[in-house]
């Protein structure tokens, strides 16, 4: 299945995708895609519904964040060994693990917002892991039991102040808008192989980022079982898995995202997202006039 | 006010603290100590409440985490100048700032865990902020606007885990049980003077920190703007701030907590933790028996 959330932002109803790439409403049988309802037993249900049944939306209808109630939003650091070359890194020998804050979650095809005083915001293609069921100190061969779905996230990053305000990452990693995630979040068996999905992240037209799950150093098992080993993974929690190379620190000269770029990121089998970048003097005036946002 | 969630674990319902001392129930009034329950013009209607109309519950009930639904959970580095020398660490010229996981979160006096194969869990008393409305951007002096009011948080701690699995904090600082919050979160009304509270934190009857929230370097309405300039906060949110000296990484041999020990949490005008040390193995085997647990 491919689920989806959809209407305003905060206000997102469940939804799925149909055969025909028809977009259905769910808010009759569904809450949300969000906790409870990401359960395999909850997904098993939805399994048994005919998506004809289903009343259809329009196609222009916004897609938000393809799941709800995010408390706990995780990442991996340099998972791709080209990725940790460009950076100038060390392959890690065993997962980098930070957190995104979970406000800054949005659509997909949401607005990505340049932060005030940044200078060097920049882009992450990134196969993202949603939790169906609470995982603690699960075994690698167990652990896609745990897992609702995946995603593509865009692990929108401020350089500076991700590595020249430390120790952590933290700073450079929550802002606002720096988690598009979406559009669909697909259930596993439509995904036969989550190690060989082509991804792809152009920025206004040029290929920045191609890669593959196929190069990551620790594969989405052993990642899911790794956290569950330092934290209690719940339902709705995402585990954002690492990006290929290509990104803007890794350019020489390097280069940022600046207002009015499009960001394109692609993941085989999961959609694509398509972000327009604004900067937040430029977002904070449409919010003062009233003019529709996020 | 002194606000509280009393009953079962995952199942607590909303109180407060009457001036006699006693539990009250909240729960004909409000839904939780939680999301717009935290607004200023929620906490505002329960300021009308004459407590001595609320049934009173038995001294025995269990108090769960005294904010529900918390989101981002931020914590705050070496804070305390005296605390970073402790360490080794030099005093940071801004603060630094990192995650726990939410799911860590239990009562003021729930049991602590030390994870599977820890031999380095520590302890932190610290003053921890609860966030009333969302704020981005704020300045510090009216950050306490956006802040619903504040309580104990013992920041538990696997240093190894924290310190030598990094570069960030996140693996050591979120295992289940390692972010006690409460008893009670108490609004500003009743702490005049969030730079003037002693704190101290005993293991097994020997006291271990003795500390002042005056030897902060960063202050609440500093951290709060410093923070939402980074991250959008929400109700709900906490950030807890840093620990005065005493930890056990910093005593010379090194001492960590272990299965039987016992933790006494205080910060003046924010009551009292109290939390039993259980060892993984033997929390398991409780679980297991059907035994009753956190």
């Amino acid at each position: 299945m491919k689920l989806v959330r959809h209407g305003a932002t905060g206000d997102e109803k469940p939804g799925l995708i149909d055969g025909g790439g028809g977009l259905r409403d769910l808010s009759g049988v569904l809450r949300d895609i969000a906790g409870p309802g990401l359960s395999p037993e909850s997904l098993d249900r939805l399994r048994l519904i005919d998506p004809e049944t289903l009343p259809l939306l329009p196609e222009s209808t916004r897609l938000g964040p393809c799941v709800g109630g995010t408390r706990n939003f995780v990442a991996i650091g340099l998972n791709f060994a080209d990725h940790a070359a460009e950076t100038g890194s060390p392959i890690p020998s065993e997962p980098i693990v930070f957190n995104k804050a979970p406000s800054c979650i949005v659509g997909a095809s949401d607005t990505v917002i340049i932060p005030k005083g940044s200078a060097k915001t920049d882009w992450e293609v990134e196969l993202a892991v949603v939790i169906g069921s609470r995982a603690s100190y699960v075994h690698a061969n167990e652990a896609l039991n745990y897992v609702a779905g995946v995603c593509i996230c865009n692990d929108v990053s401020e350089r500076e102040w991700q590595m020249e305000r430390g120790p952590t990452w933290t700073k450079g990693k929550g802002c606002p808008t720096f988690g598009p995630l979406g559009p669909w979040l697909v259930t596993l068996d439509e995904v036969p192989d989550l190690g060989n999905l082509a991804m792809s992240l152009d920025v206004s037209g040029q290929r920045m980022q191609t890669g593959s799950t196929a190069t990551m150093i620790f594969d989405v098992p052993q990642l899911v079982a790794y956290v569950s080993h330092f934290m209690m993974l719940e339902p709705g929690d995402v585990i954002t898995t690492g990006t290929p190379p290509g990104v803007g620190l890794g350019m020489k000269p390097p280069r940022y995202l600046k207002a009015g770029d499009e960001m394109v990121v692609r993941i085989d089998r999961l959609g694509e997202q398509r972000q327009p970048v604004i900067a937040f003097d430029d977002w904070t005036a449409k919010v003062s006039a009233g003019e529709p946002t996020n």
